[in-house]
């Protein structure tokens, strides 16, 4: 029985690895979580004179920076047994997708147990789930599942092919109904990936859909980077470091070369072309971009979602003046009429300050919106409570 | 301006990891590929007192392992400079996408400043393109792109849903035309993910047909594993350790209900239902599945592509006899008729003698194929070959 299950190890192009791993002891689990919610950790590092845990699943701690003390993830330290394997094991765990690193004797790595991983900018991280609650929605459930498309679209006003990500509800492809759209944006250093791997927009739609609590609806999600046709290492530019800020993210050419993309999608989806069944949404720049691609092209969107809004003044390099006009356009828009302006954010971010200064524009030009303050900061866990509190206001009409 | 982009860098959520990045000197590029094809690979490891980079570009070695000597990828060191960055560069490298890993004071991990990398069962390895050649087919180039969807099909035998990976070419979406469909099987320990990722099947097929060398087709990728409905981590297993043999992969099963697979896909797509227009093709597992699904139904593929095929027998649990009159049915496959049967395999293929002794079966009975030997073994490097040569031989009357 041995020999055979050695010989099907030969099977796989792995083959070293796999012995190595077989064979030296690496096969500890790691991340391990446990009936009532603690997680242990384990690394086999027999060499190791120190083993650290960080992550956002351990208590911040002010760290240090050039620009003033910040909240930065907490570390735990391992405590290393006989066989050298290090542990440590948290205590119950609220319900949540979070991340982590290895920290072996400074160096910050990653967990070799563990092959899940999610790439946030130039940084890619492991990742697991404690279930329950909220953290249900981030799962892949036993509920009918949508199709993700990865599709590229002539970007016009670009001149080049650009890649997005496209979820159809499950049904679609069976059905002859049109459909309700939601574009949905990334924020700075993301890409047409980010809304599904960081912010499981996928499992979130499945899941929220089978409730019955949101409508079946397309979800777009764009590259923002006008500079880039896709995703690093997914586009013509190849394999590369990616950086926070790409150029020309934010000068006004994005929104303004927009409704190429909902003429893409119009042409090639059976939806529901109108104002009454779009909705734009996105996080910190993309909540940006949605502010003013909205206000720019007034009379499109129905829905409007600001989630942690990068609200700031930027030079415009548009060439057709996106950024001027900036009441007058938002009166226009509270002039035409939509049904909902959405704006979100947690009480310690840092755009706090300037998404309480917006509302008080919207105030004084009388222009309704919904505000929600969530606990925390500029993080992907706020977003993906946003998106599954938004999303349920769409299209019930 | 520096201020500026400190600013910017805040819209991020990766936040601290990226200032611990720009301001503790982590900033090396790694790894950096030359004009003339050498590779450079750093590390910031002050701490260290050694590090190694291994990987598949680096002449093999011979390792021991419990079954005796096999070859294993070569290891070379890195040397400190006095900021604490280890180095290392290559010879010029002959074009091909190479993976590796750093070993790090005996510990081996990814490399930081690389956030590209792929998953092989339950390891991850990043990974780099030395361009030129074959490798350019893997790159992604300015031309006519296909759309990538992963969706979920009534696996009606199985009596769940199931996840496929499906490939439609450029232009699909906007013709009225019928295409012609290969499905292509991944290995034991691969998903409905590996082709993708390490198989780089979109690339490929996007470079072929755009210098008119393939027909436009679907590629279909099918997830071989009976027991799981998606791969490890996309699936409602959640996230676990995968392994390289899944209950029931070799059973049967798969190839009893494998035309479940091919009613969904002829009922959902735009294509050509009939045998002249059916592929299959698997990498070992998966051409193993190729061998006997095709044999098993063996009226309903003209192409058949057998890479580095994983032949043995095995115990049959379908309850449809699927292995059953194996000379019988491969003879009624050749009474049959059929364009192409192409059996490719490495020399150093562990699996070289039970092809040889498959072919001298099928030349007792008189069944024609075709046969390409390559150097090396059982690696992605020769199946990303492998498909690259049997594509242009598909649909081509």
């Amino acid at each position: 029985m041995k020999n055979k299950i050695l010989a099907l190890l030969l099977l796989t192009s792995s083959f070293i690895q796999a012995q190595e791993a077989l064979f030296s002891g690496q096969q500890v689990s790691s991340p391990q979580v446990h009936e009532d919610h603690s997680v242990t950790f384990r690394l086999m590092a027999p060499g190791a004179e120190s083993v650290q845990v960080t992550g956002d699943f351990l208590p911040s701690v002010k760290v240090k920076t050039p620009m003033g003390e910040a909240d930065g993830p907490g570390k735990a330290d391992l405590e290393k047994d006989e066989k050298g394997i290090w542990s440590f094991t948290t205590e119950a765990l609220a319900p949540e997708l979070y991340n982590y690193a290895f920290i072996i004797d400074g160096f910050k790595t990653t967990d070799p147990a563990n092959p899940f991983l999610i790439r946030d900018v130039a940084s890619v991280m492991n990742i697991f789930i404690v279930p329950g609650e909220q953290a249900d929605l981030y799962r892949v459930q036993d509920v009918p599942h949508g199709t993700v498309a990865s599709r590229w679209y002539d970007a016009q006003d670009l001149g080049f092919d650009r890649k997005l990500s496209i979820y159809t509800p499950p049904g679609y492809e069976q059905s002859d109904d049109e459909y309700p759209v939601l574009y949905l944006l990334h924020g700075a250093g993301g890409d047409e990936e980010a809304w599904l791997s960081l912010g499981r927009t996928a499992q979130i739609m499945d899941n929220l859909i089978a409730e019955g609590k949101a409508k079946p609806m397309l979800v777009v999600m764009p590259n923002g980077n006008v500079g880039q046709d896709a995703a690093p290492g997914a586009g013509s530019d190849g394999y590369y470091t990616p950086q926070f800020m790409t150029p020309e993210t934010m000068n006004g050419k994005y929104e303004a070369q927009f409704m190429d993309i909902v003429d893409f999608v119009e042409d090639n989806y059976r939806i529901k072309a109108d104002k009454a069944n779009r909705a734009i949404a996105g996080l910190s720049m993309g909540g940006y971009h949605s502010l003013q691609i909205s206000r720019f092209y007034p009379n499109a969107f129905d829905y409007v979602g600001l989630f942690s809004a990068a609200i700031m003044p930027r030079e415009d390099k548009s060439g057709k003046g996106v950024y001027a006009d900036f009441e007058e356009t938002l009166k226009a828009q509270k002039d035409n009429g939509y049904k909902l302006y959405w704006i979100a954010i947690g009480e310690s971010d840092f755009l706090y300050e300037a998404n309480m200064e917006y509302r008080e524009l919207l105030d004084k030009i009388g222009m309704p919106y919904e505000y929600t303050e969530s606990e925390g900061g500029h993080i992907w866990r706020n977003w993906r409570v946003y998106l599954s509190e938004f999303v349920p206001l769409l299209f019930q009409d």
